[in-house]
């Protein structure tokens, strides 16, 4: 293939991928408000668990289990909506390194996630000593994505 | 046990109840702004579904088993945000029928939970027939508590 049209080809795959899921947001304002609904609940449920870690709330394994699921499940749902173009403008805090450095944005990302899904099996485990350090190693990688790719 | 003691028992146990309930909101417009981030997640979501069984957007099974994972998890998240007292007011569209009839207000909530269960696993069996149907049955759970418990 001549080198013009294999560009061309690249770009017209590249749009179809980014319009199949940028096209779930009628309006940019759309995901934003989805990303922030989905951060919103998961700082609710961190939070929860949190209290039950620092030992303000008393410790419940079954209902400190239950949070990580929501966390685990959250966790998959806010990258998409992060990349839309234009969205680190408006209501949000989202900075724009996230469209500069896309392969660091989704490394970050999917450690969160890897972190958020072994907290719900350590959790299963009920060793509380063990949850609290993998609750920590959750709000690490929170922690490490916000200094990076949000904005004060 | 004197009928005021037990009385004072009572009303004990159920402050403490419903204390560790509502406790975990710091404020009622936290309450809101939760149960508001779910329904905006859960009708995006079902939104993204509908889509699909209308055929406006390519059917997906796997991408659409996710959806319904989501909205399963989502749907057992939002009904203690209800029922924190006095939130019917505000920015909200809460109708206070839900303090007024709380067996009915969970058993519309129960029936929107088992239908989206149900939605999981009929998604997972890929048979296209039975998801258009079952995604009819989540929708009609949807609208039955709304007509009941949402003011416009």
């Amino acid at each position: 293939m001549k080198k013009p049209l294999m560009i061309l080809v690249c770009l017209v795959v590249v749009a179809a991928a980014l319009g199949g899921a940028y096209a779930q947001f009628a309006k940019p304002e759309d995901a934003i408000k989805y990303r922030k609904a989905v951060m919103f609940l998961i700082a609710q449920h961190f939070g929860r668990m949190g209290a039950m870690v620092k030992e303000q709330t008393p410790y419940n394994q079954p209902v400190f289990a239950q949070h990580a699921i929501v966390v685990e499940t959250l966790a998959r749902l806010p990258w998409e909506a992060m990349m839309v173009p234009g969205t680190d403008k408006g209501d949000t805090t989202l900075n724009a390194k996230v469209f500069a450095k896309p392969a660091e944005f989704n490394q970050a990302a999917q450690t969160f996630e890897a972190q958020s899904a072994k907290l719900v099996s350590t959790a299963q485990s009920g060793d509380f000593t063990a949850i609290k350090t993998q609750f920590g190693e959750v709000g690490k990688s929170c922690k490490a994505c916000h200094d990076q790719f949000r904005s004060r």
